[in-house]
């Protein structure tokens, strides 16, 4: 099975309300895990080079409404990579310390080093997203000139698109990879999946009376997704929208997008051993075998 | 005593050898001594009502040639602010975590707090000074695209001081103030103190044959600096090229610099108390007195 990566990615002009939501590719759950299976696989076998080459790091920025499935995608999806190879943000309501300092410095500091792949769970993101919804959440920032909510106006907006374009322009610039998936969830299926929560008893956790009320915001959330995807989709950053209603093919689709995308960068190699070492080894092998 | 910091202000266009290398504006060790405590008891007053206005981060970058004061300088403008107030940082040659991420990374972890002074002893600018003069440096950050030396063009630097630029750009526009000192010493003076290293016992530890080495390289320094000066002092985060032959001269002229580009922001103010807790003082002063 070929994912055609170009179906899902954003050319910046994008319209939410046109990318399914729901895929299978014809597939049930079974053959849907097999498919899996053998691209996370290649996909871990990949990071091994990418570690042992020690060059790029590779950022994967996951966004999307509660219960998109963001958790049980990184479970799925990195099952077969080495746990060194792999680093793994889930970014809450930001801490004192973090609002101490602007907005990014608490991304910055996560950031994954090189040969590692880092995938930030909620991401630099909720600052154009979650606080645009509820600009009243910018305050906590205590940014010098903003007194009021009716300051932050679109200049506001755009000023933050900008930094964070120049966040991601200067990691591509100096080895990291970026990819940032947005898991496109219908609000139907969300319904589904908190009464899941809801009846369950031990997925009762999950739950917060909170994702009922952001629930009701539901075409905010919308229109600010696809603005910011829009604004923030760059040929050394896209984004990629992915239908999120089935959860295994949704995996699939990710893995499948980053397999590919990997494997085109044919310089991630392991790198050759110093002539001098190389030369040598024959020496190296008969005096350990002559101990 | 008035300094005029439009004097040591950088425009863009400066030339480093029409900068004056020594100042004493007629004055002798005590008087400059004098002047310095007042300005730094005033810039630690001020410093206290940041602490309390905690909407602004100050970041102060000091760069300058081997001996040209800057410990001492830290030492003495800073003397009289409650240490909670202030952070300072020295950037050694980058450890391997530090190279496992993007040059900025480190820099970006140690910026200060909202209502925090940090001092950065060398900074971010020795990404485009040292590893110019010698770009070999630069093959340690295993940039995936770069091989050899001969990749590292103008083009190269002219990215990294956008990358700069795009920077602190970001960092003024979140509320953080930036100042850059460079300490301008002449050659001859570096003779004299590198001699008082050898020369004195108790300063030897001060002392490293690299000094020397790099001091061969003077002229080549200097054209990076005035590069590097010219092309990343911006309005929002201004170089100031400060005459360093006379320490205690210099630290009073970037203690002054540094107490008018405050007191400029008048907006830095204690809080107000809430109007609720207000109208109560005089109940919460009664019910104290009558326990």
């Amino acid at each position: 099975m070929k994912i055609d990566s170009s179906k899902y990615r954003v050319d910046g002009q994008t319209d939410l309300q046109q990318h399914p939501t729901y895929e299978d590719f014809g597939l049930d759950k079974e053959t849907l895990e097999d498919v899996l299976e053998r691209v996370r696989s290649r996909l871990g076998k990949l990071q091994d080079t990418m570690y042992a080459h020690d060059k790029y790091a590779v950022l994967i920025c996951l966004q999307g409404m509660d219960t998109a499935g963001k958790d049980s995608l990184i479970r799925e999806v990195f099952k077969d990579f080495n746990s060194r190879g792999v680093e793994v943000h889930s970014f809450k309501v930001p801490t004192d310390l973090e609002l101490d300092h602007d907005y990014l410095w608490r991304h910055y500091i996560a950031l994954p080093r090189r040969g590692i792949f880092g995938i930030h769970n909620r991401t630099h993101y909720e600052n154009v997203l979650v606080t645009r919804v509820h600009p009243e959440y910018i305050l906590n920032e205590r940014l010098p000139k903003l007194k009021s909510v009716d300051q932050i106006d679109d200049a506001f907006w755009d000023k933050r698109f900008e930094q964070i374009n120049n966040f991601e322009k200067h990691l591509a610039e100096n080895g990291t990879l970026i990819f940032k998936f947005y898991l496109n969830l219908s609000k139907d299926e969300q319904k589904h999946r908190l009464l899941r929560r809801l009846n369950k008893k031990e997925k009762n956790w999950k739950f917060s009376s909170g994702d009922l009320k952001e629930r009701k915001l539901w075409d905010q959330y919308m229109e600010c997704y696809q603005d910011a995807i829009n604004r923030t989709s760059k040929e050394h950053a896209p984004w990629y929208v992915i239908p999120a209603d089935n959860k295994r093919a949704a995996r699939v689709v990710v893995a499948s997008i980053l397999l590919e995308a990997m494997e085109a960068y044919t310089n991630i190699q392991e790198p050759e051993l110093d002539p001098d070492t190389q030369a040598k080894l024959k020496q190296y092998i008969q005096e350990l075998n002559n101990e």
